[in-house]
Formats: structure tokens, C-alpha cells, sequence
């Protein structure tokens, strides 16, 4: 399995940031293919001092094959050039990488 | 289901790092009461301009009571200490939050 994860902070407008993101971009990002997996965080909290990210969303496929196809599609582009509306580069990271089953 | 998630930048000496999350940490927070699902990033790549983080631990509850009911018994106030013996609060990022489906 790999993933793609976003974790964005705290928006200039909060209300803004959550239309767009559950009236644009969720829409975008499920027409990926093969996608496996879309999850969104919902009340983040911190639980040291440090602050907790705003959203945090995570994307699955079944192989980095399947995920790079997907972004190389029409809808992955649109899906990038989404988050880069959403988000300026220095209030959103963003990152690639197989999961590793910790339990086994 | 509720996740905890500690991002972790690079540390100052990775191999120790390494070991002591292999041979330490992960034999730790196995033993955490009701742990769900317990997952590591393998080869974490950023996706734009900005680093990946070093290494991102994922670790699911069923619940946010199953998840603070397990930090409260001995084997969490042991995984939580070690957090703090592998990384300092400013190269530690660490949150909880619910997980919503997106693909609903």
C-alpha cells in the first residue's frame, strides 16, 4: 500500500478552506484511479505543545505504479492544481510513502 | 476510528534513531491496550518543495475512549515517554484525530 499524504495548516479563512475543500476538491480527488482509500481528519488535537494541523488527508493505492499513473491522468492534475488552490506551498506539505505494517 | 499520528522530522543521528525505534518503540506501543492498526512510512518522499517528513507513525482506535484508555495504562505512559526519548518536542509532531471517509 502507499500513500499520499497532505497536512495542511491552519487557513487565513478557515470557512473558505472547508467549502472549497469538501465542494471542490473532494469531488476532484475521488475520480482518481484506482484509488483504495480517502480518509480526512476530523477535530484534530494536539497532544504535546506543538500545534495540530488543520486537515490532515491521506490517499491509498495498491502500488506506487497506481499512484503515479493516477496523478499522470487528467483528474490527478486537476487534483494537484486543486491543492495548490487550496493552499499556498508554505501552508501545506505534502509527501509519498509505503506503509509498513508496524503489528506484523 | 480514531488515529494517533506522530510525524517526525529527521533526526540529528539517523541510524540510532532507527535502531531505537525498531528494538524500543515499536515493541512498546504493540502492547497498547485495544490497538487496532499500527503502520510506519517506508521511504517517505516530499511531493513538492517542501521535506518529507523523516518518519510518520500511524496508530488506530476504535474510539477516542479506547485510544485515551490505552495512554493511561502503564504500557501507554511507557510509549508516550519514549516519544520524548526518541525525538524533542521541535522534531516531533504528534495529534489525534477522528478518521472521516472521504470516498462516502
Amino acid at each position: 500500500m502507499i500513500r499520499f499524504l497532505a497536512a495542511y495548516d491552519t487557513p487565513d479563512d478557515p470557512e473558505a478552506f472547508d467549502r472549497h475543500y469538501r465542494e471542490v476538491h473532494i469531488p476532484l480527488a475521488k475520480k482518481l484511479p484506482g484509488l483504495r482509500r480517502y480518509t480526512i481528519s476530523r477535530n484534530a488535537a494536539p497532544t504535546r505543545d506543538r500545534e495540530a494541523y488543520y486537515l490532515i488527508a491521506e490517499l491509498d493505492w495498491d502500488s506506487e505504479t497506481d499512484l503515479q499513473h493516477a496523478f499522470q491522468t487528467p483528474e490527478g492534475r486537476a487534483t494537484a492544481d486543486d491543492v495548490a488552490k487550496l493552499a499556498p506551498t508554505d501552508k501545506v506539505r505534502t509527501m509519498v510513502y509505503e506503509l509498513e505494517d508496524a503489528l506484523r
